[in-house]
């Protein structure tokens, strides 16, 4: 008998009609033989109206109330799921994050799974329950206290108790068939991707695919653990994430997986930034002090005759305004001419493991790019991603030049709407 | 320094606004040097539209789930309600039933406390915090899972925790400014009560008065912790629900404390029952079986020629048609004649405990009954209570004419109105 971990996203629970239509599903899953543990996020909208009703409040709610606050929307789902498969005739049960076993470092808002003691699932799925566990939440290790995993956390909690529970696969329903080749709203070509390795999916993730949060990936990769993304509103199969293609799979797979894009991110350019060493640490120091992330980098040559050179780096829109009041308060310290920010940029990034063993992908993709009249402003790499920046207005066209170029459009258009899990 | 509970209903935290008055009512006690624990109920209507959602996925859902469910409703209010103390510069800590050490029995959606190991409330207080306790909630001493208290839930955890820590007073605030004499929408002349006894409050509730549940004043009896009923829509003085009133007071005591008022009960008549030995037990065993609550019982005297007598007794309303079909499948074995419902009562009872030393109360009472034209037609009597059943139509000019006759009319016209305390 298999044991499977399922997770359910907030879209696919959004009402009474969801839960149940997601009750039945499960309850098929157990007909069929399996033993059933499922991670379900909130219903819809209900985290969003939770946290309007803390800002009527306060301005500055504590992270450990704001933490308790947001867990009660777990709770409704998770119980009312439980209900509904008890109308089919099959028990479930509940579990909070603390139940489950869940347990976390003391962030909160944005804690950290430590621990997973799963004591009391074992003992209901050996009862020959379906356990139903609360996505998103956890208890702190050291104060009890009740603690939530912020973004990407019920799919991180999914695959923590498989991996804990040793499951043979984490299924993420969601409310697209799986992952793509590209976003099909901007691709209508786009292909459902039949597999795609941890590696691969944690480039997408990182470079703004949605479909599956960066943490979940780095999760199950760690425990070499299956995660089958699809969707909750067919049987369609949907797209495996593994360590390994599976063999001869090589053979019909593209160079290039999939062409994430992102068009959250800025760009800051440091103009006159005197070239000695130690400057830029100072500067990126800084931006570090204050959490933001930033994403990529580009220095120029420093012209000779001047000593000064350029440093240009992107980071979330939402840090923007940020990072620009910090820069100005160095620069005294620093000596820099001026700033420059652009919130008008976009990224585009190819993934594929295949990119290893064939050197020609950077020269056919610039010569796309070039074809279709977009200029490219900065440059990054990693061994199996190339990612560019260019205009916003560009972006779209620039994605499906490049999925033309490298032949992923697929024979037949996907009617299907790419995007987010929820949390 | 003091320590105090206190109770707040889900009227008075029913929308941010009331949230932010109920937090500033709770600093002003923390800034007047008090220990302070509050315990809350769900805001306003949560409760209702949790049962409603639970209805919409199955008829029959699981006492465990159900109660998950609910509990939710506290998890939010409490949360928000220490972010809103939080805002105004003290620390709140919320803490759900089972993180306050509030241990039941595991009978879902009426459990009863056992125990009650407040470590970590007192732990926060310590700290210099206010702690917040979700109300209504506990946790089974034996499976660990989420319970709920039933009716009067929120009270009931508010004296249990004041016992538990030993607190100088539990204040319950409601959207009424006391327990009065009568119930202000039936007699606009009721005065607010300075003190009860125990006594007397349980009688009250028990006869009707919604102000207090029984359960929450039985327990204060026990542990003999003054409750003070009060509203949290004025800084007015409330009710003091106590042991004995305070010295003197007994002076301006009248003979009679209160008058309640029942409509929600039901009379059965079983006509022709054979007068023999062990016919009555029999039909109340069967009823109590059923878990049915009966309250007054009359038998009458049998008539010598026939040998047969007939036995009417009163219950709730919602519990008439069930009593109904369980006392016609017995009708062979008992051999009665006929069952005769009556849903049109209403019960009247007069409450004091100066009634043990002024024997003249029941005349008095009768006569006033009889000069405003109401027939008894039930008579039911303990140390210090009085009850009739007369007809529903009768009943609120009865009240206004024993209230009168008892001289309970105040001086000014109380402009409140008596309402319920919700969970």
């Amino acid at each position: 008998m298999g044991l499977i971990v399922q997770k359910y996203g907030g879209s696919s629970v959004a009402d009474a009609d969801g839960i149940k239509r997601v009750a039945a599903r499960i309850a098929a899953a157990k007909r069929a033989g399996q033993q059933v543990v499922v991670v379900v996020s909130a219903m819809g909208d209900t985290t969003d109206n939770l946290i309007d009703l803390a800002n009527q409040v306060t301005p500055i709610p504590t992270g450990r109330e704001l933490d308790m606050l947001l867990t009660a929307g777990e709770r409704i789902s998770m119980a009312l799921l439980a209900m509904a498969i008890g109308n089919l005739g099959f028990e479930a049960r509940s579990f909070t994050g603390s139940q489950a076993g869940i347990i976390t470092d003391s962030s909160h808002g944005r804690a950290r799974v430590i621990d997973v003691t799963p004591g009391r699932i074992t003992e209901a799925l050996n009862d020959g329950a379906i356990a139903i566990v609360a996505g998103f939440q956890g208890i702190s290790q050291d104060t009890k206290d009740v603690t939530t995993l912020g973004r990407g956390g019920s799919d991180t909690t999914a695959v923590a108790l498989a991996a804990a529970l040793e499951a043979d696969v984490c299924e993420i329903y969601t409310d697209v068939d799986g992952v793509f080749s590209a976003d099909p709203r901007v691709v209508p070509t786009a292909r459902k991707l039949k597999s795609v390795t941890y590696e691969e999916m944690l480039e997408l993730a990182a470079s703004g695919a949605k479909v599956l949060h960066l943490r979940c990936v780095e999760y199950a990769r760690r425990f070499d653990l299956p995660i089958h993304v699809r969707s909750s509103f067919s049987n369609l199969e949907g797209t495996w994430v593994v360590k390994d293609r599976p063999e001869g799979a090589d053979m019909e797979q593209a160079i290039i997986s999939g062409i994430a894009h992102d068009k959250s991110e800025a760009k800051i350019t440091i103009v006159g930034v005197p070239d000695r060493t130690g400057v830029a640490a100072r500067i990126f120091q800084s931006i570090a002090d204050a959490d933001i992330n930033i994403d990529m980098i580009v220095q120029n040559v420093s012209a000779a005759d001047t000593g000064l050179t350029d440093i240009s780096f992107t980071l979330p829109k939402t840090e923007g305004s940020n990072a620009t009041t910090i820069l100005k308060k160095i620069q005294g310290e620093i000596g820099y001419l001026s700033i420059q920010y652009d919130d008008q940029i976009g990224k585009l990034s190819l993934v594929g493991a295949g990119m290893r063993s064939h050197p020609g992908v950077t020269a056919t993709f610039f010569a796309a790019m070039a074809d279709a009249g977009v200029n490219i402003e900065m440059i990054s790499t990693s061994e199996i991603r190339i990612s560019i920046v260019c205009r916003q207005a560009d972006l779209d066209s620039a994605v499906r030049a490049a999925h033309s170029a490298f032949d992923l459009d697929s024979d037949q258009i996907e009617a299907v709407v790419y995007g987010g899990t929820g949390r």
